[in-house]
């Protein structure tokens, strides 16, 4: 059981930095209506409200390189935690900003996983500043 | 609700980086039977076990930094997502280590709450090295 955890949590880290990465407006389709996301402590709940947070980011293009991931069994029957740490490095940017990120995945009826939990920190100071000033974030 | 959440959480954290400070071996007391803690990418399950791991870590005093507490609730009725950043100084160590960690708290019968999901990482590699080098944490 515990391997079938691990294999789903890294489809869907793979899975959802790619979507991320390339096709950013698509990641709705992983939340659903009841879907929290924390974004450096802002706090935003359901699919359409989270895609347009996400979307509304102020940075085009970048690439997420991952460090770690842990997943666990969660409470729900077949639901799974996944923790991940990482650096996410936007385009025209020479240092990637650290950070880490947590999901709770709720199986659908379909064989399919929704996100109902995710929470992202940007862990380093450097990367806080970064993140909240688009104008550092233009091409130089 | 949402405040509820918070309280909880925030009141959580204080509690247990306190035990973790104090009097590392009562943290048992946190745990189940079907707790799991996933410690830099190790898997522990047990109330018992984990108190082994925590207590057994190559370091005695330290300290936690808290920088970040974001908290959601979970999906069973009451159930709550703490995501914590901050860092952790041993004692003779100039340099905090930085860290991130997740807990998931169910509610008990008796009004408390346990942690049943459990994940630590330190989030810079020369945290990782020094936590897992256990000579470089000795009294220079």
């Amino acid at each position: 059981m515990e391997d079938q955890v691990e294999v789903v949590a890294r489809a869907f880290v793979e899975h959802y930095y790619n979507l991320f990465n390339s096709n950013r407006a698509s990641l709705s389709s992983l939340y659903q209506l009841s879907s929290i996301l924390s974004f450096e402590g802002q706090s935003i709940i359901g699919a359409d409200q989270i895609q347009q947070k996400l979307s509304g980011l102020p940075f085009g293009q970048c690439q997420h390189f991952i460090s770690t991931i842990d997943s666990q069994p969660s409470v729900v029957a077949g639901s799974i935690i996944v923790f991940v740490t990482g650096s996410l490095k936007l385009l025209h940017e020479e240092y990637p900003l650290k950070f880490s990120q947590m999901f709770q995945l709720i199986p659908t009826l379909d064989g399919t996983f929704f996100v109902q939990n995710d929470i992202f920190r940007l862990t380093t100071l450097e990367s806080w500043l970064l993140l909240n000033n688009p104008s550092l974030s233009q091409p130089k």
